[in-house]
């Protein structure tokens, strides 16, 4: 009985320690983040990193090797996290046109929610090891495929006129991943509004009559 | 008559001096535009720029006093070319969509045309000085006024859909400006035919009917 209670104990301070690693790990990431945004990866040091937190640089190294461990993570994540949203919308099993828009308004929110991350996403690749750079590279193909795919469908059903995907796909990534540049949280209009009108200008855009 | 002779030649050859100037200028700011957007500004030296060239550094400093200066005319060069582009177009006294449509094509050439330069112009604003910064600012904001003006006179029309401005206008900047990401010179399709898609999508998706 007494034992069952100390290991329960155990159990619940183990969690605890899991879920403060974890969100320690998220805070060190956010601001890699916007200082990576902000002044470029290579001007950004573990020392710069940790103190925008009040942290010793020992904390980030606790949790992450390197400079290149850090931005790596920030790719994985992005990576994760958009590749998780698209496969949940694509199987509600919508029509083309409502997939695609579901789609954009996606893309659009995940860039305005997370713009930083999103900066270097795109911006900074190079950065990367080659062999990391490869598996972005990749990532990238498909993440642009699930969008090509849904295009070409509202092309064979007559919905959408017959433009190249990668000129619409392309149209549609970069006019959504811009907000990271002019978006301001708060101000203005919000990520939904923003990301409706962009819905509606692709399929108005794209659609045969 | 032989003093005249003498001062013709010394013109022709003052006029091919400064044509070499210019031309030298030129291949150092295009070599330096390649090298700061592969690896970004904070990266690269006068050095990297002069030996990417074959040249040592002293022809570099011969032309630009510094990094700074080097990379301050590429943002000057830019803001001229785009400017005077605009306001050849906006002479030519089209109506609403038709104006906006060739804004739009223009605007897309110029990035297809130099890609380096506007992945710069856009992304290392960061690297100008404060007072280059703000001059920078203003002249973007200048750029992105003559398309919402000409937007909101597509409006008050009954032409164009009442989109907010800042919403179309960096939609639109966005679409073509991620060009410089994706579009190779000379596989796939021509500029043209790119620029003509994004003319199309944006003219239909913001049309009232």
């Amino acid at each position: 009985m007494l034992e069952d209670e100390g290991l329960m104990k155990l159990k619940v301070r183990e969690e605890l320690k899991l879920k403060k690693q974890a969100y320690v790990q998220e805070e060190i990431l956010t601001a890699a983040a916007a200082l990576f945004a902000e002044t470029g990866v290579r001007a950004v040091t573990i020392d710069d990193i940790a103190s925008s937190l009040g942290y010793t640089k020992s904390v980030v190294y606790y949790y992450f090797k390197n400079k290149n461990q850090v931005l790596w993570e920030i790719f994985e994540r992005i990576h994760e996290a958009w590749s998780q949203d698209m496969t949940s919308i694509m199987e509600k099993d919508l029509p083309p046109a409502e997939l695609l828009g579901a789609m954009i308004r996606q893309h659009a929110l995940n860039v305005m929610g997370r713009k930083a991350w999103t900066a270097i996403y795109f911006r900074d690749q190079a950065e990367l090891t080659s062999d990391q750079q490869k598996i972005i590279v990749k990532r990238k193909r498909e993440y642009d495929q699930l969008f090509k795919t849904v295009y070409t469908k509202g092309v064979e059903a007559g919905i959408f006129r017959d433009i190249p995907t990668p000129v619409i796909v392309s149209g549609i990534i970069g006019m959504a991943n811009f907000t990271h540049a002019w978006f301001k949280e708060g101000r203005g209009l919000a990520p939904e509004e923003i990301a409706n009108h962009y819905v509606e200008i692709i399929l108005n855009g794209c659609r045969t009559a």
